[in-house]
């Protein structure tokens, strides 16, 4: 069946790949796995036939045969269980893995999602300036835990996996702000992401769409 | 093997359910499995001994014989996983659940936790009073497309799920606010999670810890 998914017609980061298809891209590329593309307008993406798929009105989506999926996490995931090359193969270390993709959306995104509305959505307020290193701070304290769980490895359980696709996703949405490269471990961590022919891959695809004329 | 979870010593909320430890008792509790709750004082959870289980320094944790996990998505995603009674037999079904579980914690619960942060980590800045609207309506704004995807549905998708559960919990977060009781559909939905008998013993199990002497 064809993996059909979607992802904006126009990115708000003119295909930098910090929107949220490229981690679905990625994990695609990872198993190898071929899909299509469904490209949203702003305004198609808050009417009924793509509400029906994604009710917050967002990309990315996943659609296979009868199944309808959104949220990144949940598609990297599904992805993930249905074909080898993003989780282990043990049980626990399969439930360690997963758990960083939590850890990556639930403990490290947030703060960094607060920095993204207080620069763009709050970005004309009068305290913008002022709260934007106490932002920073909240991040920092995140960024050194993770360092010190990494320490000297690699990945964060042994060998690449879903975990580590989704940390290296959300850290680079910070590479702007000059945050991650207060930590060099982690700035290593996500160019070994980078590195890997299957983000190469995925990076150039969503580039291209940005790249359109 | 015995279960055993970690909660707070003193949980900030003195029992409200409000603290992450109340997810992931709520799941042992749907699917019948006795745990053990390891109480954690502020200052131990910022400890070596702690941090090698959760390396951010939170609760909940969970620990099974030689796994150990954090996350509480992911502690409630693995017992759903190992347990009959919380995702749905069907593959699709299932995914969709899943689906559920992350859009609670990547697409509700982040402006949740922007009111939070304002209220009690910037509760004395000066521009508190007047962002307190700005996030109020970013909460409305997915609380209105949450309401029209569950529309006069029980639960998300058919039958209660681990979806649910962590779609009720983040949810419950925001009753103090008053934000929950502008959404009728969803305060029904809210109060058919809290109904539940699993809900209610492990809100009674939390509610404990707060009351002893």
């Amino acid at each position: 069946m064809t993996i059909t998914i979607s992802a904006f017609e126009r990115s708000p980061d003119g295909g930098k790949g910090l929107a949220r298809d490229t981690r679905v891209r990625w994990a695609l590329e990872e198993v190898g796995q071929p899909y299509e593309v469904r490209l949203v307008s702003f305004q198609a993406m808050k009417e009924p036939a793509h509400l029906a798929v994604h009710p917050f009105g967002q990309i990315p989506t996943y659609e296979e045969g009868a199944l309808a999926l959104f949220e990144s996490g949940a598609i990297v995931l599904h992805i993930a269980e249905r074909h080898a090359g993003l989780l282990p193969a043990d049980a626990d270390a399969r439930a360690r893995a997963i758990g960083w993709m939590f850890a990556a959306i639930n403990t490290i995104e947030p703060p960094i999602l607060e920095l993204v509305v207080a620069r763009f959505i709050e970005g004309n307020k009068p305290w913008m300036q002022e709260r934007l290193p106490l932002i920073a701070d909240r991040i920092r304290t995140r960024l050194r835990q993770l360092a010190a769980r990494l320490g000297d490895g690699a990945w964060l359980e042994g060998a690449f996996s879903a975990g580590d696709l989704m940390m290296v996703s959300v850290l680079l949405r910070l590479r702007p702000s000059g945050l991650l490269d207060e930590f060099p471990g982690l700035a290593a961590y996500v160019a070994r992401g980078e590195a890997r022919p299957a983000y190469r891959r995925a990076y150039a695809a969503q580039a291209a769409v940005a790249a359109r004329p």
